[in-house]
């Protein structure tokens, strides 16, 4: 199901510039019972990223409003935001009247076994290295190549997630996720400054950590240092967190901190969904 | 005017990954006298860029009869052509069975005052620094939002063009064109191997000077450089080649090699036109 600048239909004018350029930004938003999880910090998200790229925000108020419009008290779904720059603009020169296109998409929940939330998931590296662009790091923006070919790199159902490390050799992210190391009772993130996703989960994480009384780096981590941590786990909005079992050829327990962050995590979540 | 998987329509399917994710290329292509020039050398780009990026290439025989369906014996036009993995996958995984979109669009020929061809440009050098990706360098795909941020650096007529560098101060490339530099006779241009984008022209340039013994060099192009060039200009498929005659505050000369390259150019265009 699509609402495309607030009508029911699926096709978009192949003038836009994201579909011509990847000229935009997109959020993946959890629905349970009806609530889209976390909206306010989607569209917090959102908000940043079309000021780093000077596109002009849709207001919030008709988003939220749309939102739930689509949801329609759905149970258990995706809902996925783009926003784009619209059509217009000569080349890549910005259009001097700026119309965003706003698309929302309402998705089935994909059917991951509970053992990847329980047990842990089984992890590569990829090959496919992130390119370091300092412009565009952070942003949850429509350039996605790269996800796409380090996920195809693999096409078994051996691996849940691949992690890719930048041009330099510094492990950031997971192709889809974020990613988390525990070592000696510390949390530790890599630091996002010339390439990767800003997750909200991520944030989200990191806020309920030190809520808690865990502690939080956002370093550089390498390779060695995923490959010494305790506990790994790696998020996003639509998965929670999921433990690392097993990296290439190291095993790794399903730890504490690991454990009690998807019990606080999972808390929160139950609040925000009474709460709506 | 639109032609989408050969039907005249322009509107396209909002799963498409083309809109998702920025999952394809694209081809800008010049039409003069009802023919698509160079038509065979940006099929043959197309068909390394899909090579590169897994993306199952169309028939080059149909995507040649409906070039010249669209182009329908325009005397002068753009004709731009997009080839995306089309829908389907989960995420970022590819589809298991992929059916590619192809999307051609006809645009009318920007105008351009003659003496941009005559007496040159000018250029500024952009902030926005292109990110250092190998794994997507030189491919023509649709993830441009580094090109779009630099674009709009600037909002005035004064500068036809700006000069992107690289994250270690390479100078790499116009925001919709490559760059040359003449030092002594020898016609010098940056290596792409960690990003820029291969342009048609830039290799019909390349050959065209070897083939008058015009000495070519790629190489790793700094600020100096530029500064000390006896001759600058730029190129791509629909301006041809530009001469610059100021890059901030140096001015240039248009010199012989460069208007030696524009006839030859010109000339070979006309061949490619009258053979058709």
């Amino acid at each position: 199901m699509y609402l495309l600048n607030g009508d029911s239909k699926q096709t978009l004018d192949c003038s836009d510039r994201g579909f011509q350029y990847g000229d935009g930004l997109f959020e993946t938003i959890e629905v349970r019972n009806g609530t889209p999880v976390f909206l306010d910090q989607h569209f917090q998200r959102l908000q940043r990223g079309c000021q780093r790229m000077l596109i002009t925000p849709p207001d919030i108020t008709l988003l939220k409003a749309e939102a739930f419009q689509l949801v329609n008290g759905a149970d258990s779904a995706v809902l996925k935001l783009i926003v784009t720059r619209g059509s217009g603009g000569r080349g890549y020169r910005q259009p001097e009247t700026m119309r965003p296109t706003r698309l929302f998409s309402l998705h089935p929940f994909p059917e991951y076994p509970d053992n990847y939330f329980s047990h842990g998931i089984n992890v590569r590296f990829c090959h496919t290295a992130l390119g370091l662009s300092p412009a565009l790091a952070g942003i949850k923006h429509l350039n996605r190549l790269e996800q796409v070919m380090a996920r195809s790199e693999w096409n078994t159902d051996d691996f849940q997630e691949g992690l890719m490390l930048d041009l330099n050799g510094k492990v950031i992210e997971g192709t889809m996720s974020n990613l988390f190391l525990i070592k000696d009772r510390v949390l530790m993130t890599p630091i996002l400054d010339h390439c990767g996703v800003e997750g909200v989960l991520k944030g989200i994480i990191i806020a309920l950590a030190r809520a808690n009384s865990i502690q939080v780096m956002e370093k550089n981590i390498s390779k060695e240092d995923v490959y010494a941590a305790d506990e790994l786990f790696v998020s996003n909005s639509i998965i929670g967190i999921w433990p690392i079992k097993q990296l290439e050829l190291q095993s790794y327990a399903i730890g504490a901190v690991t454990q009690r962050l998807q019990a606080l995590l999972l808390a929160l979540k139950q609040e925000e969904i009474h709460a709506c």
